[in-house]
């Protein structure tokens, strides 16, 4: 879904994913806007990621690019967002000595977010994001707190309620560690969710997160229709 | 609108009410998750009530259904939702000693919203919320300071500005007290939205409630249509 | 767009305009309300706008009526609206020794916010609010730390990261400083933009918003429509 668009004006500009993700360079940062923003010098050049819908499925595809590009994750906000649904949008800010790794992360990661956006799910009454990864990367523990190089699981849904029985659920069904979480008013932005990050064996991380995905899932329908993921009915 | 469901991997369902709520318990809570959650040991079981819409109307229903029940409200929070709207959604977690009394009061909680809901208003310019209660338990007490007994009134409005005109109005028309406010910053989640809990005798707490209410709706018709129940445009 | 309304209960009405603008007047503060908002006795009477939509219109809009009346801004909030969209909407309170202030002051600023509203731009994937003005007063100075009398610009735009390369964009376009920013979680209300308040010269501040509302105008068409002033799409 990666647009290619070339004008003059538009040096920044590198493409765009789902959930509404642009991804944009500033080769070389303004001093006051480095300075205001607490950038160290080191980093001339920014890698600039932003949606409207969507928090974890951003992160892994960021963790997973970082993996190949000299760049450091300086900025991560979670707003409140998912247009006029209740939960987050994104903004990741990463810096690197030069623009060609900044872009190559950016080009990596946009890719990376067309793939995982699958497993952002949202329907009239609740929404859900559920994923998992066998090695977390930099940007994973930095964000989630996850073990460098360990299996990383993500499980969200709202209303909040319902991520509460998910996350109950996934913790009964498979030996797993929660190593990040967050309720409306901690750790998120007054969204209406739970989250929970986990980790262990990378099959009971998958267990755990396809276990809860099973639960919120059937609490949804319960009152509404069968979650769709955001590929299949929006861009 | 109670509805019933049966489904083997959903234990937890108990049913839903207007305002997109559902209710559902949590027989025998995993420990990780008590742990997470601070939640004291002496409460095995958990009912949850969750809603994209209401604040209010869940908290008085939830009150009543609390005096026939042995539980205790553990978690209260207020994310900013109302599906698109500018006011709050819910989330409220009780414990109990066993699943039985955690059914029953979600099961009597989602009937007595079904009723409160009434008294939550939108329209595309504004939205309401006017409740009034003869007797306070000890939910409305935990939640907004209302004397235990006591009568408790709930004055809530958006955007934020009206409902200073309508707590202005309020106060002037009966002889009642301010126990409990919240501004989009204090005490709220950024919500476009004023709110005062009220106490006094029955009869002034309604007064008050209802001049708000007009003087409210007024308002939100000067550019705009009367602002409806949600029970009538939405489930 | 004004509309006059008359009605024996609403005196505090004024009237409304655009981004779902209403402006009120309390002549006679009720005093218990006064004393939970904490203001001052000096001010006896209220002026009152809320809207949906918008910040800086506004508050430019009621920094210029607020030089002809004897008013001071003593309450000013941006709840997170936007009417599904991931901006601000707000709320100011101005108090007065007396209603004719204070009506004054509101029916100037209504006139003002439906020109100022121009510049609010709407579109599926996001949002901008663009404005220069050639001499900041007190409530400008109150609110965004502009010096008096100095020019003053505001550049925001959503999703956050388009607003980073447009802010950085408007720097390197003219010799302005930054007197004031927010980002999601910091000044902001967990809104999906990022916003900077910049002074200079009235021409070097006009051209770093020109370049800022370009810059984020084209990355913002990169993958939607052309944002939209307000004015044009809704009222």
């Amino acid at each position: 879904m990666m647009q290619e668009l070339f004008h003059p004006d538009l040096i920044e500009y590198v493409g765009t994913a789902a959930g509404h993700t642009i991804g944009m360079v500033i080769p070389s940062i303004d001093p006051i806007v480095r300075e205001l923003l607490k950038i160290p010098e080191t980093y001339r050049s920014l890698a600039i990621l932003t949606s409207r819908v969507g928090a974890a499925a951003q992160a892994i595809a960021i963790d997973d690019a970082a993996k190949s590009a000299d760049v450091e994750l300086l900025i991560f906000e979670l707003p409140r967002d998912t247009e006029g649904y209740s939960g987050h949008g994104n903004l990741f800010v990463l810096g690197g000595p030069n623009v060609t790794d900044c872009r190559r992360c950016v080009e990596l990661a946009l890719k990376g977010i067309d793939e995982r956006a699958e497993r952002i799910y949202i329907n009239e009454v609740g929404h859900m994001e559920m994923h998992y990864v066998a090695r977390a990367g930099r940007i994973l523990h930095q964000i989630f707190n996850t073990p460098l190089d360990r299996a990383f699981g993500f499980v969200c849904a709202g209303p909040a309620g319902i991520a509460m029985v998910a996350a109950d659920t996934a913790m009964k069904a498979a030996d797993v560690e929660i190593i990040w979480h967050g309720t409306p008013s901690y750790n998120l932005s007054h969204t209406n969710e739970v989250i929970i990050g986990i980790t262990g064996d990378y099959g009971a991380v998958s267990t755990a997160v396809e276990t809860a995905y099973e639960k919120a899932s059937l609490l949804i329908e319960a009152y509404g229709s069968k979650p769709e993921s955001i590929l299949h009915f929006k861009k």
